[in-house]
């Protein structure tokens, strides 16, 4: 499946800090087709670093879509049976308008002067893109870790244009130790000589900030037991010499391979501008508490979270299912085994996927 | 309980790397009095970012000692019973030789050209301080943390000259993730263009990569609930305005303060040479296995860890007891219940006391 990431363009967009963004364009991939009832539409919502190829090979330079396990012919999103939608997050940097997009007003990157976004904005400009398509109601919305934010946030802000959501590995609003953690990359970025106020576009980017803000990105993605399991306390180098600065542990490989990686895919605006609409993120924003904002979700709801993912831990999947169990909705949950961490909803995807495959098989029974 | 630190001096010592360090100096304080027949010396270890300065109120500065709440009159380490040493470690910066320290055949700091030390090297320097301060046997040696592993140490590498050791939250070994997140600081403060490969003395120290490794060092001493307690989801400002990148949560503050401050108390090439002594630590280095270690050990042992410390969980103490009792030592041990994380045996220290107070008298008692 050679897929490629087309593009939309719209006017505007109002956005929640008060600034209008104007043009803003979304990159995004579908897979699948639309029936003619336009019935089977689900939009997939990508986590932090991901961008509009979850699946599929990409037409230019032949990677696969982040989320290839899960969608396609036969999969969990089955592109038999099922339009699938992925778009790149407003303030990204994978082709939808960010602070690397060119500010009209000054010809230059926006950079720091890119508007403060939200997840509500994000989703906002989704809506525009799936009416765009000529989808006035999505079979589901469905994400994990930042991709499930997405989610409930669709089924708040727009409960009539979705039929169920499926949230994955995610939480109704950071916790503090969430916050605490984006703060250290964002602090690590900004403490990057290079990063100059936002201002290294066309010069160097703060690629050392950067490398240091996804490595500690990287631990939390994993568990205690699956870092032992693929690190243990190994050395790069087999030789028992003495104690040297230069004898380098598996692990310490690893994250700075990772985090050097990412410079090259990833820019260090981008990250914090998403990082912070992370941490503004609260469901219960504006409604006044996490029970009255789901109260106006009327979709079917299917929540998933994994044993050893301390970085959303089961506990935030629970105040979710408890607030919609409270109004009465409609909601599944399971709590899968895995090692893997929170990247389980990326890697360990055989049970995830018989869930979500029933649960969208009786999604479209349920609400044709 | 007005203290002062003071020096010994060693015309040299050799380390596990093979260097030879001439001279080396050891800052350290005293609490109570030596008994006559000098059974009543206890050992206090500290922490990775801890110093000298144990209990009592310094005498320049007027701050009380970091375990101040555990050492004193009638307190776990009753000053009035007992003769309380604490140093400063190798490698460190409050007095004992470390990258500051002047090298002698440069007339320069040490910086980068410090040899790498281990936990046995620590140790070791320790053993010359006890010999020199009249003490062929203690009677226990303590410590949470980085000062549980010397514990550990001092059990393995002496075991006819303590007897009793308290290792409290801490581990025979470093996890990969423990390994990762030292590593994350290290990397941090090696980005910083200000460290120089180390040759910053007498310029700037590099000090956005340090707050940064302190920030990630104080989310693992810190549990997800302790976070929630104290900082929750605050903003620092309490105005609803809209979202801004000016907009600080609590947690965000409190993180950057408390990294800045480091800055002007710890020395960057420490943090580089201590947390990699905490990674090469492994009790079993040299005897092939943790049991086959801990055989050595003739010591009474009371293991000590916390509920919500996910840094140095409890089923790394439990290997440790497990071993241990395998080997048919006499050993105590329980979890406490606390939801401070690994910073628990610093701060929330009832439960501790009494474990502590009596686990000393019937030492004193056994084996006088």
């Amino acid at each position: 499946m050679i897929v490629e990431t087309q593009s939309a363009r719209f006017d505007s967009i109002s956005l929640d800090c008060g600034a209008v963004l104007a043009p803003v364009e979304v990159a995004y991939e579908t897979y699948g087709e639309l029936n003619s009832a336009r019935t089977n539409a689900i939009l997939i919502e990508h986590a932090f670093s991901g961008d509009a190829h979850a699946a599929g090979i990409s037409h230019d330079g032949g990677k696969p879509g982040w989320w290839d396990n899960m969608i396609g012919p036969g999969k969990a999103f089955d592109t038999n049976k099922y339009f699938v939608i992925c778009a790149n997050v407003l303030g990204g940097c994978k082709g939808t308008t960010g602070p690397q997009s060119i500010n009209p007003a000054t010809g230059a990157p926006y950079a720091m002067q890119f508007p403060v976004i939200t997840m509500s904005d994000v989703v906002r400009l989704q809506k525009m893109l799936v009416e765009h398509l000529g989808i006035t109601r999505l079979l589901s919305v469905a994400g994990g870790s930042m991709g499930g934010m997405q989610a409930l946030e669709w089924a708040v802000a727009f409960p009539d244009a979705i039929a169920s959501a499926i949230p994955i590995a995610t939480t109704a609003r950071h916790s503090a130790q969430q916050i605490a953690f984006n703060e250290v990359g964002r602090q690590a970025i900004m403490a990057d000589l290079d990063w100059n106020q936002g201002n290294y576009y066309g010069t160097k980017p703060p690629a050392r900030g950067l490398a240091v803000a996804r490595m500690v990105g990287h631990i939390t993605y994993m568990s205690d037991d699956s870092m032992r399991e693929k690190f243990g306390r190994r050395f790069q180098d087999k030789d028992e010499a003495l104690p040297d600065f230069s004898k380098v542990f598996e692990v310490e490989s690893y994250l700075r391979y990772r985090g050097s990686q990412f410079v090259d895919r990833f820019d260090a605006n981008s990250y914090l501008y998403i990082t912070k609409a992370m941490d503004f993120f609260d469901i219960a924003n504006g409604h006044g508490s996490l029970a009255a904002a789901l109260e106006r979700a009327t979709a079917r709801f299917l929540v998933l979270s994994f044993t050893s993912d301390w970085l959303y831990p089961t506990y935030q999947s629970l105040e979710i299912v408890s607030a919609l169990r409270g109004r009465n909705r409609d909601v599944a949950f399971c709590e899968l085994p895995s090692n893997y961490g929170h990247d389980a909803f990326l890697v360990d995807v055989g049970e995830q996927t018989e869930l979500v495959r029933g649960f969208l098989a009786s999604t479209l029974r349920s609400k044709p």
